[in-house]
C-alpha cells in the first residue's frame, strides 16, 4: 500500500502490506475452494430452524448496522480490547482495512488467507477453525475514548471526530474496576455459537494487528448453553435466575431506533447507524449467594427463582407491577429489588439492549473462591443518560449489591454498518 | 449421619449433614418431577444418533469403571482439583458419600436437591442448569499424593492404604509449574457437552465440601467444537493441527485392560478397574507459532498440516512411517518431531489415553501474549512408566518445546466405578 512508504516503522508496515496484499489474492482462490467443498455463501441469511441449521449458518457482515448488535445472541463470546501501540493513522487506517478484509472472510465461514504459507511465510491462518461452520459469527468493532485523546493529547489527530458521548463514564457506585480488565483503544466482540470458531477469529486479527495494536484484555463468556433445550427460552445466569426477560427485543424497529441506534442527527457522520457499548465485568459473589436463603434470593432480585414470574405474578412473561401489596400493605416487589430498579417499564425506565453471558474465570487465588459472573454488555444511543444514569441508580440502592461487584468496565463507540467494498469506520478517517 | 457427632467441627457437619438427609429425601421427588415433565430416566443409555439425541443424552454413573474415561469425549470440560481443610477421616468419607448422591442427580440431569430451600435454609441445587439437558455429563473422582501422606505425614490414617504408583511425579523435563495450578488432594473431572451443565456440576460439589474441602485451582477447557461439523473428524489444537489421530480407542478393550485399566493384580482392592490420571496444562507459545513457516510447523510436528497426514503419507489415518526417507536419504519425519518421539506404536511407543482439551484464558499480563494451550489429560495404568517416562523422552528432544511450556501438573489416583448404592472410592475406607 502507498501509505506504507509513510510508516516511521517500516518492517511492521511492509509485513502487513506483504500480508493484505496476500489476503486480497488469496480470498478469490480460499472463496472459490470454499463453495467447491460446500462451504456457505458470502451473505447468506441465518436459518434458525433447528440446531444444524443454526450452527451452519453465516450472519452477513456488511449492512446499515454492524452484525452483533441486534442479531440474536449467539452462545459463546470472545471480548477482546486491543491499546495502540503508534500514532500513525496511517498505519490504523491499515489495520481497519485488513481487519475488515479479514472479518469478511470470517463470518462467511472462510479462513483469512492460506492455511499454507508462500515462499517460507508464516500460514495466513493459523488453522484451528479449518472445516468449521461460522456458527454465526459476527464481529463488531469499537472506539475506546482513549483511541482520541489520552492525557488532553489528540494522539492520531483525530479528536475533532470524537463523538460527543464517548467521554468517559467516570467513577460510578460500587465500581471496584481492575485497570487489567478495563477500557482500551479499540475492541472486538466476537460471538458465534462455537467457542474455537470466536477464539480463532479474535487470536487472528490480533495477530494481523501485531505492531499496530496490542492485546488488553479478553474475556470469554458463554450464554445459551444448549442447543435442543428449547424449553429453557431464557437463558439463567450463574445466580440460577432467568436472565434477560425485559429485555428490548430487536426487531422492535421502532424501540431499537429510540434508544439504541445513533440517529441522523448526529453530527459525527461516521457514528450514524452506530450504537455505543458499556461492557460490565460483573464479579458474583457466588458463595454467599448459595449461603443466602430462596425467599432472600427472591426478595432481591423481585422473581421467583424457578418460574421466572415477577413476585405476585404467575409466569416469567407477566408483566412486571411495581405497584402490587401483599395483605399486609408492603409492596410485593421490594422497594431495593433489582427489577424494580433496572425496570425499563416504569415510568422513569431505562432502555437499553443486553447482551449478557456468563463468565467463569477459575478460583480467586487470595480466597479461594470462584471467580464468575455475568460480563454485561449494553448497547444504547447515549451511554451516559442510559448505562451510567442507570448504574448510579442501582449503584446506591440496588439489594444485589451486596452479591455482586463491578469489577472491570469498558466504553466503546461502535460505528455504522460496513457497506460491500468499504471499510469499518471508513468515514472517521475521510478528510473533512 | 451418625458420623457427624464425633466432628471436630460440629457446624459443617450438622449443616452437611442436614443437606444430605435433605438430598436423600429429595432425591424420590426431584426423580418423579423430572419424569413427570419429560425429563432424562436415570442410566439411560448415550444415544448419538445426531446432535440432538447426544446433547440429551446421559451416561450411565454406576459401573465397572468410572465414566468419563473410556466415554467418548464430551465437548467441554471444567476440571477442579482440591484441597482437604480436614483431618477427620469420617468426615472426608461423608463427604465422598455425598458427592457420589449428588454425582447421581446430575449425571442424570437432575438437581442435587430443592431449587427452593425448606425452612429458610438455601436452596440445595444452585439452579443454573434447571431445565438443561445432561449433556453427557461425566464426573470422575480422583485422589492426590498429598491426599494420604504430606510431609511424611500420615493425614487421615490411610497412608497404607496408598497405591505404590500413587508418588509425586517429580521433576520432569522441561517443566515450569506454577504450584498455584499444579496438584490437589482430590480432583473432579466434569465432562459435558455443555459448559454451564459441567460448571454447575463443580460449583455444587464444592458447595457440598464448604467446611471439609476448598477448591484449589479449576480449568475450562473446550475439544470438539462443532455438533455439526462431523467432518472434523479429529479435532485441531490451537496450533491449527488435528490432535489425538493416534489415541488409543476406547473400544479396544484388549488395549485398555493392558495399558489404562489397573488389574487385579493391584494389591490395593480400591484401585482395581481404576486408572491414573495425569493433567498438565500446557501453555502454547502462540505468537512465537503463528510467526513459523509452514515447513517448520510441519517439520517440527511430523505431519501435514491441512490433512494430518504423516509426513511422506497421503491420509491422516495412513500409519506413521518413521524409517521413510527422500530423496536425499534424509528421514521424512525428522529425528526430533513430535510425532516421532509421542509414537505408540513404535517399538519403544509408550500407549496412553489420551483426553486433551483446548484452554484460552485471557492475556498473561506480564507479555500480553495470549495465554492458550492444551490441557492435557492422559489416562494410564502407571503414571510413572507411562506419562513420565514419555515426558522424559519428550522434555529433552521434542522438536515441539520450543513452542509449548509445561506450566501446571497433577497425578491422581482415579478408583474403580461405583456400584448402585455404593460410593466413590468406599474401599479405601473399609476396616481392614
Amino acid at each position: 500500500m502507498s501509505d506504507a512508504a509513510a510508516s516511521p516503522t517500516p518492517e511492521p508496515a511492509r509485513r502487513r502490506g506483504v500480508t493484505r496484499r496476500r489476503l486480497l489474492g488469496a480470498a478469490g482462490a480460499v472463496g472459490a475452494a470454499g463453495l467447491a467443498g460446500g462451504g456457505y455463501a458470502v451473505g447468506a441469511a441465518v436459518a434458525d430452524d433447528g440446531p444444524g441449521a443454526r450452527h451452519g449458518a453465516t450472519v452477513p457482515f456488511h449492512g446499515e448496522h454492524q452484525a452483533g448488535i441486534a442479531t440474536p445472541a449467539q452462545d459463546r463470546l470472545v471480548f477482546a480490547a486491543f491499546d495502540l501501540l503508534t500514532e500513525d493513522v496511517a498505519q490504523v487506517r491499515e489495520l481497519l482495512q485488513i481487519w475488515t478484509h479479514a472479518a469478511e472472510q470470517l463470518t462467511a465461514g472462510r479462513a483469512v488467507g492460506t492455511l499454507a504459507g508462500n515462499d517460507g511465510e508464516p500460514p495466513e491462518d493459523t488453522g484451528e477453525a479449518h472445516e468449521l461452520p461460522a456458527s454465526r459469527l459476527t464481529l463488531t468493532f469499537g472506539f475506546g475514548p482513549s483511541f482520541f485523546v489520552v492525557d488532553g493529547e489528540d494522539r492520531l489527530g483525530l479528536a475533532r471526530r470524537r463523538p460527543e458521548p464517548l467521554r468517559p463514564l467516570g467513577p460510578l457506585p460500587g465500581d471496584q474496576l481492575d485497570p487489567a480488565r478495563s477500557d482500551g483503544d479499540l475492541c472486538v466482540q466476537a460471538c458465534s455459537d462455537d467457542p474455537q470458531v470466536a477464539f480463532h477469529a479474535v487470536r487472528n486479527l490480533a495477530r494481523l494487528g501485531r505492531g499496530v495494536v496490542v492485546l488488553r484484555w479478553t474475556q470469554l463468556g458463554f450464554g445459551r448453553t444448549s442447543t435442543t433445550s428449547r424449553s429453557q427460552a431464557t437463558p439463567r445466569n450463574l445466580m440460577g435466575f432467568k436472565d434477560g426477560t425485559n429485555n428490548i427485543r430487536a426487531e422492535d424497529a421502532g424501540k431499537m431506533a429510540r434508544h439504541v441506534w445513533v440517529g441522523a442527527d448526529e453530527p459525527q457522520r461516521w457514528m450514524r447507524g452506530g450504537s455505543y457499548l458499556v461492557a460490565r465485568r460483573i464479579r458474583m459473589l457466588i458463595e454467599s449467594w448459595d449461603r443466602a436463603a430462596i425467599d432472600e434470593q427472591e426478595r432481591v432480585i423481585g422473581r421467583r427463582k424457578v418460574s421466572g414470574a415477577p413476585l405476585g405474578r404467575e409466569h416469567e412473561l407477566d408483566a412486571v407491577d411495581l405497584r402490587a401489596a401483599g395483605a399486609d400493605g408492603r409492596p410485593l416487589i421490594d422497594v431495593d429489588a433489582h427489577v424494580r430498579l433496572a425496570s425499563q417499564d416504569a415510568k422513569d425506565g431505562i432502555p437499553l439492549l443486553r447482551r449478557g453471558y456468563s463468565f467463569t474465570d477459575g478460583i480467586e487465588p487470595r480466597t479461594g473462591q470462584l471467580d464468575a459472573g455475568l460480563f454485561f454488555i449494553a448497547y444504547q444511543r447515549d451511554p451516559h443518560r442510559q448505562f451510567a444514569a442507570l448504574q448510579r441508580r442501582l449503584g446506591t440502592t440496588d439489594a444485589l449489591n451486596e452479591y455482586i461487584k463491578h469489577v472491570g468496565s469498558g466504553l466503546f463507540a461502535v460505528p455504522g454498518g460496513v457497506r460491500p467494498g468499504g471499510w469499518i469506520a471508513e468515514g472517521l478517517f475521510a478528510r473533512a
